[in-house]
This record gives structure tokens, C-alpha cells and sequence, in this order.
């Protein structure tokens, strides 16, 4: 099972830009290495060092089946909110390659023995150190060789090393995942950027994979936990690659605090309001970088369904599209097959009037009122299903309700990937 | 899009024996005919003739955008279920190749015009006849090609035609599926059996496939009515393919009386629970044909939950493991990865706790307790996983619930055949 694996294709659908310039947050350092945690030649560990004083927020799989480092983090963050940040610094130090889930009592014993680690060498509390494991379930944690490499991980942390951590999480992810916007906080320039990771095993209820935000904004733990909390469910937990629900997946947020600004304390604060759109870009970003790095992903579909009875009964339609295997094989095949979009609506649990539907493939009207659109043409359908990205708009003509969510295709190379992940 | 089609492989889970004797049912006749309704050269339409005092029950999809077809079976069998039987016989026509769904208007309009001109060849009330089609959505139905096939099909009603019926309403199927069993009911011999078409498009709430069943019993129309519906819960309505739902899908059932015995009236006539037991049977050998039919299968899989706070719950993590992209592709790749059966739980919204959970592979401890049992050996799992019919045992520790499901791999094969359907 060790050993190097040849390094896989890179998805058709990962940003022509590449890894973006992630700029230094004050306050925040990082460094990775190669533990071989799993495979040997590749970072696989990574910390972050953020200075004292700053506000985390957090959001966790929901599974019932979550980690242990999953569980270790809820009952730091609660204690943190609970009772203030109290002294010290903060750490976040992330494993690839083995997700120290499933591993009963030794799986909490391996979090202690690292978060030990990380506290004794960067002398902050244990309650603030925060990890997190991804890989394959169920086998035992090496805590040993991670807990090795923490000394060289301190000696050379750096402002710059952003790149490196974020390639230091990823597991079949095949590029890393990085986002920045600086926004005016009044008249203050303020950096948000931040990391992800994740390509199979993706859907919500949570944070759907590794994400990692920081700044150097002055902000409220409790506000910045509220603002967190709700672009989540309009990111990381709006985007589905296969219905599948990790049981270690996490977000942890730092705002350090370090700009030059009084502290956002209000809600109603008007930097309150930017800050909350400047982040949402920044988490938007990243969740649709996981989705173009969904496991053998070969387009990126963004699904628009309006007219609901309420958002919620909208957000039903959407992923039951978005989850459909038969929607997303016709994705692949660049099949306009709208009869599977009119499956997925009926199939959702959702109310719908077959005779008020209407489908749009971008700006083409395919079908309405229960029956394919006099005006479509197959060849524009099949034309327009070509484009790597493509939007899919339902109107369901009884309602309000609305909701957008993001899937990538299923493909052969989903299944290569999957059939053959293990071993 | 018309055309002749190469056949497609048969399944490897096809049953060995081939598809079995169906003997006749007194009061039933067959016939099937190639209409052309897309494809030339096949059988596509199917007409089954059953005389006057038959007691008929159904069960439908529930998808909120059901076809015409099933909206006029529904109509139909509620109102012989208020009023009685009345007089005259009874007819089922079936067309493969055209769904007639999310056709509007025109597709009610077509359905109108197939049972006017059944109900006239064979002189039996539009009201008694219920009709279901099969194939593409969202495509207008040649309803002329069908009704000029129907002299046709009259002339040739024969007792001996099952299995040119079972044949006539394949679509993906790779093989015709029927199923026969003679029961003793009071001193009488019996005969039930009936035949399936499905293979995609699978999954839950209803009766997922078009299903035919046929009984010279003489039973109460209500009473058939609810064993049917029981019965289909533990069959028909417990395995998934793919999680989808057509919406087209459609058991009936007659039951003609014919044999020499008195009707059976009250539920707890023990001529009832007899019946019961043998239906059971037949729709629980169909619908395994169906999940071996699986697009794509190369393992079928049972999935037996246990321990779970109620049966409802423990069918929620069957369904979840059953549906799950990512433990379907572990089967087809052979792989004992049962971290992927605790993502499946942990995902399914049942109550679990992850340190009862015990998971088993046949006769093999896997997981017990949170964690890999001492007794496990990772060599064991891959030997297991080579079997063609697979058995996942699911105990969650925590109460008395329990459910079984059925399901399939998910393969290359499954992507194939999806990805150009249509075209």
C-alpha cells in the first residue's frame, strides 16, 4: 500500500490561471512537509501558525459517523466561543493520505498525541490547536511520523508557504485550490484568501471537504462564526460531486485581528456586510474549484431552479438533479437529454406541477408547460451541451422559492478512480 | 434515432436457467407484435386480455411528474375500486421504446386513443383497460403505429405468450424477466406468476419497472389490493439501481378467479397469508432479476441492516449504502473497503453511533466496535468481494430495526450505456 503513485491527470476543468498569488496575512505563518503519513515523496502535513488573539470560526460534517479529529475540533471551538480566545496562539496542522476515522479509541489517543505535539513545540494551548486528517478510513493513524515532523514544520514557517500547504491537504484532488479578494473595510485594506481541498466524497449537509480561510480582518468570533455559518450553506454545502459525505470534513476560519481597524462588533455594522460578501466570493471560489476537480469531472454544471414553493423545496430539485446518475451521465455524453432533468424534478420529493415546468439549457428554452418547446431545436441542445460549463435553469412556475447549486458529470474516469482507490 | 440496434451483452447475473415455463393462467391470453414504435425489428407492444370478474390491484410511481399512462391507470383502478368490478373483461397494453411522459396534452390525447381501440377490438369497457409505456421522455407517441397493430395482437391472444409479452416491454434490459410459482390454497392448486421489465431509471417509492402479475385465485379486490402494496414495499420498492425514478413505472396485478375455489374475502382467511407467502415470492424473485438486469452489473448485493432504532431507519442506511457512488464503485473494483460502508451510515441521517456499529461481509466480521475487528484479515474481504452475490451486514447496536435491500455495482458499463442512450 505505500509507496509513490504516478501523479494523475489534471482536470480539463482546473483554472487556466493556475494556483493563484496567495499574499501574507498578518498574523499568519505556515509551513508543510513530507511526513509520509501514506505515500512516500509528497507533502502530506502542513500547519498553520495564527498569532494570539484571534477570532476562529468553524463548520463540521454533520455525519454520524465523523472523525475524531472532527469531534476534537467541535468541543474546542465551542469551549473557544463559550469562553473567549483566553491567551496564546492558534494552530491548525492537517494529515493527508489517512483519515484517522473510524479508529475507535486509538483515533483520539493519535489527535492527542499530535495536538500535544503542536502545543509543546509553538507554546500554545492544546484547546487551540485544531487538526484535521483526510485519507482513507478506518486504518490507524501513524501519529509517530507526523509528531516527527512537527520540529522541522516550526523551523521553517513562513508568510509564503500558503502554495505549499495547500498542496500538502490534497488526496485525488489533481490541483491545489486557492482564492484572495482584498476588500475596503472602511477606508482599511483587508486580505481574505484562503485554501481548499477535495474531488470525491462530496456533498453536503456541512463543509463538504478541507477548507482553510484566513485574514487579517478585526472581527467578533460570534459574528464571524454567523457570517461563516451562512455562506457555507451558499458554497461549500450548495455543491455536489457524487452525493457522498465525508465523515472528517471541515472549515476553520482565523481572522487575526492584525489590520489597522476597530473590531467589527455589529451585525448592522456596514463593514460587517462587506466583509460577508468579500468572504462568500472567496468561499464561492473554492467550492467551485472542488467542483471542476470533482473525481473525473469533464464539466461543470451550475443548476438554477427558480419558482419553487420555498427556497428549501428549490434546493430539493436542484440536488436531486445534481445527484441524478443519469443527469450527469447525459452530461457526459453531451446529451441534451432534458426527459432525465424531468425524472430528477419528479423523483426530488418536491411539489411540481408537470404541466408548469419549464427547462432551459443556458439561454435555450427546451421545454415548457409540460412538453418540449415549440421553438427548441435538438441541434442547439446538443450544440450548447459541448461547453465545459453549462447551466441548466428549471422553473417549476409555482412559486418564490429558489436555489442554485453546482455538480460536475459522471464519467468513466470516476469509476477508474473509485473502482481502484485503495489498494 | 429509428434503426436496428445491436443487441447488448446479456448480464453476467442473468439467471443461468434462462427465463422459466410460464404455464397458463385460466382467464389470461397473450399477444405481442412489433409496432416500430422506434425501433424496427423487435417486439414493442404487448397486449394482455383477462376476462370479466377479475379483481385487478396496482401500485404506481409517485413522481410528481408521472406520465399520462399511470395518471389514467390511477384514475382508472380507484374508480373499479369504489365502484366494483361491473361487467365485461379486462385489458393491459404495453409499448416499449416511447415513455409517453412529459408529452402534454397530446400524450393523454394518445393514451385515449390506444384504449379506445383495444377497448373496441376486444369489447371490453375503457374503463378496464390500463396502459404503460416505456422508453425516451419528452418524445410525442406514435399512437397510430400502435393502434394498427392491435387487430393484430387480437388475432394472435394465445394462453402460451407470456414470455413474447415479458420480451415486447424490454428496454435496456438484457434479458427477459419472469418468475412462477403454484401454491396450495385450501386443496387448490394455484398459479401465480408474472414478468418485469427494468434495469435503469431504479429506485424507490413505488413499484420502479413495469410489472406484470397474473393469479387464477379468487380473491377480494381490496384485500389483493393491500397484499400488493405490501408486498411491493419488500420487493419492488426495496432495490435501487441508481436512485433514480422513472416516471413511468407501473405493477398490475389480476387475479381472475378462475380457479375452483371460493373467494378468498377476509384478511385473516389463512388462504390469504398462503397467497401472501407466494406472491411474495414471485415479486421478490422479479425484482432481483430486475437488480441483476442492473445497467451495467457485474455483482448483486444484499444489504441487510439490523440494529437500528426502527425499521424506517434501518431502511434509510440500506438505501444509503445501496445508492452510494462511491461503495458501488468499491464493489465493482472488488475492494472489502468498508470505510466506505461508515461514510454510507454516517451520511444517511439515521441515528448511529459509531462505536456500536458492527459490519460483516458474508460470514466475515469486518468492523465492530469503531473500529477493524482484531479477527479481520484484509485478505479475507478481497477473497469475499470476488463473488458474483454479495452479502453486507450493517449492525448499528442501538435497537430492533431492520431492513434489507437489494442493489448492484456501479461500472464502466453503467456509463456506457447512459452516456448514448438517446442519440
Amino acid at each position: 500500500m505505500a509507496g509513490t503513485k504516478a501523479a494523475p491527470p489534471v482536470s480539463p476543468l482546473a483554472p487556466a490561471s493556475g494556483f493563484p498569488a496567495l499574499p501574507p496575512v498578518a498574523g499568519v505563518r505556515f509551513a508543510a512537509a513530507e511526513a509520509g503519513v501514506r505515500y512516500k515523496g509528497r507533502l502530506d502535513v502542513m500547519l498553520a501558525e495564527i498569532a494570539p488573539g484571534a477570532s476562529i470560526a468553524g463548520v463540521f460534517t454533520k455525519s454520524a459517523t465523523r472523525s475524531g479529529p472532527v469531534l476534537a475540533c467541535e468541543e474546542k471551538l465551542a469551549a473557544l466561543h463559550r469562553g473567549g480566545p483566553g491567551d496564546g496562539g492558534f494552530a491548525i496542522l492537517v494529515n493527508s493520505g489517512n483519515a484517522n476515522a473510524f479508529t475507535g479509541n486509538a483515533g483520539r489517543v493519535a489527535v492527542d498525541a499530535t495536538v500535544a505535539a503542536v502545543a509543546g513545540a509553538l507554546g500554545v494551548p492544546e484547546g487551540h490547536v485544531f487538526t484535521a486528517s483526510t485519507g482513507v478510513i478506518g486504518e490507524p493513524l501513524p501519529a509517530d511520523r507526523i509528531v516527527a515532523a512537527i520540529g522541522g514544520l516550526r523551523d521553517t514557517l513562513s508568510v509564503d508557504a500558503a502554495e505549499r500547504a495547500a498542496r500538502a491537504i490534497m488526496t485525488t484532488d489533481t490541483f491545489p485550490k486557492g482564492a484572495v479578494v482584498t476588500v475596503d473595510l472602511g477606508g482599511v485594506p483587508v486580505t481574505i484568501m484562503g485554501f481548499a481541498k477535495g474531488s470525491g466524497m462530496i456533498a453536503p449537509d456541512m463543509a463538504t471537504m478541507l477548507v482553510y480561510l484566513f485574514s487579517d480582518a478585526a472581527i467578533a468570533p460570534g459574528l464571524l462564526q454567523a457570517i461563516v455559518s451562512r455562506q457555507s450553506d451558499r458554497s461549500f454545502n450548495a455543491i455536489t460531486v457524487d452525493g457522498d459525505t465525508s465523515t472528517s470534513d471541515t472549515l476553520v476560519m482565523a481572522a487575526t485581528g492584525q489590520a489597522a481597524m476597530p473590531r467589527i462588533e455589529a451585525p448592522d455594522d456596514p463593514r460587517a456586510a462587506a466583509f460577508e460578501v468579500a468572504l462568500g466570493d472567496v468561499m464561492l471560489d473554492l467550492a467551485h474549484q472542488v467542483v471542476k476537480d470533482g473525481e473525473g469531472a469533464t464539466k461543470f454544471v451550475e443548476v438554477r431552479v427558480t419558482g419553487a414553493v420555498s427556497d428549501a423545496e428549490a434546493r430539493k430539485v436542484g440536488f436531486a438533479i445534481a445527484n441524478s446518475p443519469l443527469v450527469k451521465t447525459a452530461f457526459a455524453g453531451e446529451d441534451p437529454n432534458w426527459g432525465r432533468i424531468v425524472m430528477a424534478v419528479g423523483k426530488s420529493g418536491a411539489e411540481a406541477d408537470r404541466d408548469r415546468l419549464s427547462i432551459r439549457f443556458g439561454d435555450i428554452l427546451v421545454a415548457e408547460k409540460g412538453w418540449v418547446a415549440p421553438s427548441y431545436r435538438e441541434a442547439d441542445g446538443a450544440a450548447y451541451m459541448k461547453q465545459a460549463d453549462l447551466v441548466v435553469g428549471v422553473d417549476l412556475g409555482i412559486g418564490d422559492g429558489e436555489a442554485t447549486v453546482w455538480t460536475c458529470d459522471l464519467t468513466h474516469r470516476y469509476i477508474e478512480i473509485n473502482a481502484d482507490y485503495r489498494s
